[in-house]
């Protein structure tokens, strides 16, 4: 009787998602003993939290009643246009506010990208290693996934073209800017390429943006949205440029695409908080975005220069690991015979925390492999930590090395 | 190429949802000539502004990085705490914060328990008539829908018997106080009986409660949920207590439902507003519910009152309607031969909106109904457009008798 009790009684989707590992180990990391290099966490101490509470105030003051109603499915209107302003600003691209829907950070862009477009068993090719979040809500809507190889400069296209002459594939997944887990982007070259093999089929791209302007450098490379604007849904998150407790962010797409989208949005959730909305918008009109985006920037590339620097004085040799420029994450791969799991828990002895790579694979993965996130660490901390960390792989490569002799 | 012209490229859900005509109807709304009696809005005028500006401008200054940080897919623990307290309180019902999943207002949790549950083709029972929120969701996981008559006291159990003894049957959703679209609320005798024929079944009970708070008297009817606690998931929302644009509801149901509810949770949108839960929580210490939804009751009650009285005076005897004790709506029948669309067209000539009931049926939807709702019209306002209502229904339905004579 009891459901709980009735595993028939469930969706067959249900035992498709894997519990996010990520989202468990955050918990452990709150402990202010642990030093964690888990989490996708921005650094708080950048939140632009004063001047929040100044918008807060105004939009109660000002827009009080309003700002508490239900509201339109689509958003706040003059976030949608400051949003769709923005690529104009940034890359020259025409936007309209139309094309413009607010969700719940991009992660909701997900959910509604899978409803609009999956029937169970539809393919979908992701990025290999891939974002774990987009791994679980494909998982959740069932889609067959298939991995083509994230390379130094971004997928490789002779792999997608081979999918795609022999499959039907609804959608391509990928991060091109600063990716997540990885920290690497696509070359301006390997983002035309994209676009042009996928002009040949039907097959969607949806281009995950939540990083990209956090740039360290000045090098801005174009959206593959702007090569292929009409088969390409283009996400964004104010989560790593404001704050993401305010759980906002956006999809870009044609009109039509919206307008079905919203459809969607509005039997998910009706709307995404008003509330935070209107005090977004109020941050976006009072404030100057670029001059604390430059602030986030100059932090991170500090943290990241220094993580590089631990890694390179601290790790043997034999751990590869990539140079990002921009966003929040190293990655790296340990040698043969030592299992991120395995380096996880003799970390945790040391009160370190970090993500094991196996979680990041649609399929087959890569158990060598880890995830460093550098935004969420004080710097004084993660020195002491790589440098602990890189004892203990050093200790343990000799180990495994004498075992294997 | 453009998926916007690539039908086949969608999901087949994506043609099974209608849109809400209610939000579209919305958008009329907010023009200020218009007295609108559409949209389920609550009275904004109690909404308490300067009492959740007072709580923001605090979580601002004491909690501000923690509050704008990723957090638990679950939901801030003081606040599902507060939400299971609140249980006890009310109805002396026993239920742990591990119980209680935050959601984006109480829409999102329909959608959760669809993917918790429903393979395409599942079969679904809803009242007749139904919420259209929950009506489009079930529509976008491609349930098959049934209904079950909707009486005054309640659903009709013998149908609802019937159904289950002949039927697979994964989800009863049904909203047993003042319910919307008609007011209706289930007597005790009906949601014991409800209760007993569930429990023979595997059918799991969906009750979503956003009015209960909002009776009209002392009269308390214990939910559902405390005669089948674990074949039933109670759905709460603080959109008509508190405040609908904070976008805040909650899920009540056994631990291990809750735990899975919530790895979905993650897939869909990592976590609801974590601000906003900081606000609202904050809101629950500082101020006394009961004292504010009083207010709201006494209100309601009084627009309710106008509403009934209006209806008696101005309306033809052949109009009948429901006199809710609580919540939100009205559910009027209109005479044979003035269907609720024709007589929209005549009232928006009058400046005057509503929402012809057509929109809440699964199925054969009864064109002579539809939903006035008393929470969102000034009592000035809605006297003069209810007496205008009254006109143009006495002369439509004198010339419908003199066609048909």
């Amino acid at each position: 009787m009891n459901p709980t009790t009735q595993q028939n009684a469930f969706a067959s989707r249900v035992d498709q998602v894997p519990q996010s590992f990520i989202r468990e180990i955050l918990k452990v990391a709150s402990d202010p003993r642990i030093t964690s290099f888990a989490g996708g966490l921005p650094n708080p101490a950048l939140f632009p939290v004063a001047e929040l509470a100044e918008c807060a105030a105004h939009v109660f003051n000002e827009y009080g009643p309003k700002a508490l109603q239900y509201a339109e499915s689509e958003g706040l209107y003059s976030l949608r246009l400051s949003i769709a302003n923005r690529y104009k600003q940034l890359y020259n691209l025409d936007i309209l506010a139309e094309q413009v829907l607010i969700t719940n950070g991009s992660q909701q862009a997900l959910d509604l990208i899978c409803k609009l477009f999956l029937n169970p068993g539809d393919k979908v090719l992701v990025e290999r290693p891939a974002y774990l979040g987009a791994l679980q809500c494909f998982a959740m809507f069932e889609a067959e996934l298939r991995e083509i190889t994230l390379e130094e400069d971004g997928i490789n296209t002779d792999e997608l073209a081979g999918v795609l002459r022999t499959d039907h594939v609804k959608l391509l997944y990928g991060v091109p800017n600063f990716q997540n887990p990885t920290g690497i982007s696509y070359s301006d070259q390997k983002r035309q390429k994209v676009a042009e093999i996928l002009k040949a089929y039907q097959t969607v791209f949806v281009e995950d943006d939540p990083y990209g302007e956090l740039s360290f450098n000045e090098e801005k490379r174009m959206p593959v949205y702007s090569y292929l604007p009409g088969q390409t849904i283009l996400l964004g998150s104010f989560s790593k440029i404001i704050a993401p407790g305010l759980r906002l962010g956006w999809m870009i797409a044609s009109p039509e695409i919206i307008k079905k989208a919203t459809i969607l949005k509005q039997a998910s959730d009706l709307h995404s908080g008003n509330l935070t909305q209107f005090i977004l918008n109020e941050f976006l009109n009072r404030y100057n975005l670029d001059t604390h985006i430059s602030c986030i920037r100059a932090t991170y590339k500090r943290q990241r220069d220094t993580m590089l620097e631990c890694l390179h004085h601290h790790f043997p040799f034999a751990v590869s690991y990539t140079r990002p420029q921009g966003g929040m994450f190293c990655w790296l791969r340990l040698p043969e015979g030592l299992s991120a799991r395995v380096f996880l828990d003799l970390a945790l002895k040391e009160q370190i925390l970090f993500v094991p790579g196996d979680a990041f694979y649609a399929h087959n993965p890569d158990k060598q492999t880890l995830r460093l996130n550098f935004s969420n660490v004080e710097e004084p901390k993660m020195v002491i930590a790589l440098e602990k960390l890189g004892k203990v792989i050093a200790a343990q490569h000799v180990d495994s090395i004498n075992v294997t002799t």
